[in-house]
């Protein structure tokens, strides 16, 4: 099985981390291949970049099609992702969904503890489509710049363990450590975190091989079936073909 | 004062429309400008749409800014609106929510009423995502096919007005005639419709003046201050000025 | 077209205020007439006065009929609104719907900033009466006593401001400054304010304007038809004419 | 132990009901004392009529202070039920409040079934109003005219016994006969009802004879201790009087 | 009347002071009786000892059907009280539900004050579950161990008090002394308590009380009636019995 | 890694059916070991059942500490399963919780179709147990008896392919076949349903695989850290070991 991590920023490092995080979780027979966003910003943190950059995103998927079996957004706040569902016929999951999903399953609310209070708006709005706002407690975000996206997550890590004790206390059961860039944060520091720490892009590449092993179809029908064919003018061309064809 | 209708979609005959359908409403001193979308698709209708249409509308608000005090986000479920609100520091509206906004003071619980079955879900994720949906009655969609898109308003009158009667017998105290293609529908429907029945542009166009005459000021704080000035790779020349520069 | 202001309070000041505030904001063309409650108490501030003053306003507006072509109901808290609604042949607004309608389109999340503890229960109850409490950061009141009710606007108003400071930093992307002895206020404020700061009687007006411009009608069906005749007691002569005869 | 029904509409009929329905279920030593309201209309059943009623019932209350225990707002709906709470000393109950605080433990969803259409929405509000929507069925109301309100209850007992299997149907656990003049027919007809049914006016003077034996004080703190004493214009003596006071 | 006080706790001191907290409050006629769980634990804190402790209680019951009118689950939590609810043919309360039921008919919110942090999981998931969460305001508890179970309503009383303090300024109108072992307290130091204090066993016996004079049948629809009677092994034998039979 | 496929149910059949299921699912490297309750009834189909079903799952994980990486709850409603998480060290996850988990993530809304209405209001409790009403579009159950358990699904296939159309016709995305003796239908009816059709124990495998491959610590704050060590009386050997015992 092949699984697409699709990074809707335009730093590939974080691409190369996203996958080398993930690389050990998989089973035996997963490859990961990870895909950077040609155009955009370096890292989504407004709901305006996250709208660009969900666009993108769309784009990156269709000229792909046929070389993966599953895909991952690869961007705490999932842009593009409902796009994404509709348009493919694989499987799509979020780093943000992946990792909610999973945390249901360790306790009963989640923090999402995350690098930088630019985020906190587009993080919770994520949490309230996804109608989990009951189970989580809230987003905690670092209150201080940090140097560079590539280092945020040795600069910050003692100040991020701070801010899940404070998740915890005010009641999380697990956290959730939010952020593209924090990839393999959660494996280093969990030791110091008193609740379990989830890592979103591991959640994800889990959760994408678990919808894959459920061998559950294309929907015909639903919100998700296809939308139908429309013509389009100016858009990328294999977003436009996707767009423009029938469903099988 | 002069508002600003964008159509995110790429049909210049349902911009036209709209702005001959709030012109009667404004305020004597109001100015009403459309906007086309420049690529994208005719009408929009998923979710895939949406994100790409979002992220062109946000191009077409940057190229002009300065040259309005208002801006209506002119396709009902409002595609980029968060961000526009971020990136611009005059008003937007967006139909759906303008529409809304109106007929909770009309009613306990309000419907929408459109035109095509495909609209359902993100209409209904709309509603949901303002927090409205314990204010809502439903979305009723009529279940045949029409003909072409600038007819549809005419095509389907009947056909709405007994969706709309059925509406209100499923507890809708307002019906909102959503979509734009059904700009102007309401006036001349409104009499054989038992309850009050809200035409989104007419909407968007009164609350973009309220907005305005309230005087608000951009936020420098809360989730819709300017987000920190970010460079880009690759977008619309005015959207990547307006994402790198400093608020002022 | 005329708008009646109608304060359920016996504050003539008030009432004059009021109109003052709004006058400015609204189109050529609207004229403002005020009215005040004949008797009640100076300032509504609990369930119990709020179940009176809506009372008296029923009066107030039935004795009225004819003379308007829509309602403002005067107070934060909007007693009587419901039953106006359905009495009426023209739109009726109130202050706090019209005030929290407006903010739903400058941010995710309003705080209601005002001048007394003891409006708290009341304002907070609204908010939950028209399902909008996850739209609210909640409401911020002054924790010290005021000199008198026509001057409170000014010997409040550094309090208020540091208030609304306070709300912004809860999670509040625009403040509501309620109550109506605070008419004016915000225009006064606004620059010390970083979100936007809404007068709920100009919104209440503006919204008011909005409803007329968009020609709804009175609803024959839903739950603000007008009721069923009915016969009653003891009731002031307008009102009781007013619930005894049929709808036209 | 007194408690007192005040009926806050104009029908002694009812009133004598109540209070026959709820004296056999009394314990030894509660005496039951009727009350009907000298003005208004013979019964409520609008948003209008019960702004009008709550506030007679305020009247009706403080008239009668010192000479009861607890009191029960006889009138399902519950109007005037929070500035009761508000301005007396003693425990107040209202119909509506006391069925479904019954209900809650009997099943999951309890309906409420009433004798008129036009109570909807009423109800529905009152039921939104306590925050007891997850827990509702819905309201089921007869579809048909009644003859006059002291018959009703014979005349619609069919019907209404009808309506409950329907309410059983759509998933209620628990059926709630709603409508003072309905009191009394819970007895009547509980076999034929698949589950619980409750008599609202039982369930009041119950849950007000719990509230005297759990002995609990009048709150000094918290949104129902008494209002600050204020001066007032117009009102009725005995309601004037103890606004105006100062609480002990 | 008859009315069980099942203890699913182990711990017969706690059972008598049950009894003896509730005697005074019951109505002339009212006849208590006591039963203290066979096995378990001391008293229930966690998840796990909730299950336990709920089906032992379902086998305490099923050993004594025939001997009593109404039955009270006496732990606060409630456990197995759904289960009771479907096997017996009488009412059947839990002490926390009916705390709150009464605390519905006290103020807006209330809050659940308690001896043990481990507890507060557990109630918080009670409150939850019985959808009340909107008018709850949160579960306060004691930050500091206990000496012995039987001597913590005197060592904590004043601690105790004082949170109820903190509980009212965060937004109760109610205050509940939950946990079996704190019966009686609430008479102690009600009026130490700004709001109204409920001692949950009080409640229970009311609304037990409450539930029989309602007359209310078992039953035979709804998600109450008795389910299928089915075969089972290695069950206690009253319990097995109860299962396998079918409903008169 | 070895997972435990713990089923509360005391029918062998069905333990090795949902052991089969899995199977071919998990990766390379897992093992599934199954266990069979002791005591208890043939499947679980009340809340009764279920409290008593969920003390047996205590004991059956207890007596079998150390033996497994994971364990699954296995039947639908997921009963004990709270508890679990609080005594294992180990990652435990319910049929109804994984299944649910992986709907999140196919579609906006799920449907729960299961084999007898008796089932109704169990599954109905336990999505609102974990906050998801909001996402699921109802519990859809047979309603015509089944011959015997073990071949209820081959009986039963064609009525739920029926059910599950239904389920979509009314909003859902994803269809999950509740029930452990529904194991194994997903995949041979999956080409007859238009949506998603998840099959709860391969949800549960991929979930726990997911859950060990995140490397998730057992937490020692929070809700589900282990509780504080308790005596007992009367209980199963290993569970009051268990509970006894203090966290290492």
């Amino acid at each position: 099985m092949r699984i697409l991590i699709a990074n809707p920023n335009t730093t590939e490092a974080v691409t190369r981390r996203l996958v080398e995080t993930a690389a050990p979780a998989v089973a035996a027979g997963t490859e990961l291949v990870g895909a950077t966003a040609p155009r955009g910003v370096p890292y989504i943190a407004s709901r305006a970049e996250a709208q660009i950059g969900g666009a993108v995103l769309l784009e990156m998927l269709c000229e792909r099609i046929g070389t993966f079996d599953a895909a991952v957004v690869a961007a705490f706040g999932d842009p593009g992702l409902g796009g994404a569902r509709e348009l493919l016929d694989v499987p799509v999951v979020g780093l943000a969904e992946a990792a909610m999903a999973s945390a249901l399953m360790l306790g009963r609310r989640f923090a999402v503890v995350t690098f930088a209070v630019a985020l906190e708006a587009w993080y919770a709005e994520t949490i309230e489509a996804y109608a989990l706002a009951t189970r989580s407690a809230g987003v905690f975000c670092a209150d201080r710049p940090f140097t560079d996206l590539e280092g945020v997550r040795e600069e910050m890590a003692d100040h991020l363990v701070a801010l899940a004790g404070r998740a915890v206390a005010a009641g999380a059961d697990t956290v959730i450590l939010g952020g593209a860039p924090l990839a393999g944060l959660a494996a280093r520091v969990h030791d110091r975190i008193p609740v379990p720490a989830v890592d979103p892009v591991v959640a994800a590449v889990k959760q994408a091989e678990a919808l894959v092993a459920l061998g559950v179809r294309k929907p015909v029908a639903g919100t998700f079936r296809r939308p139908p064919p429309k013509r389009s003018t100016g858009l990328a061309d294999a977003l436009a073909r996707r767009i423009g064809e029938n469903a099988p």
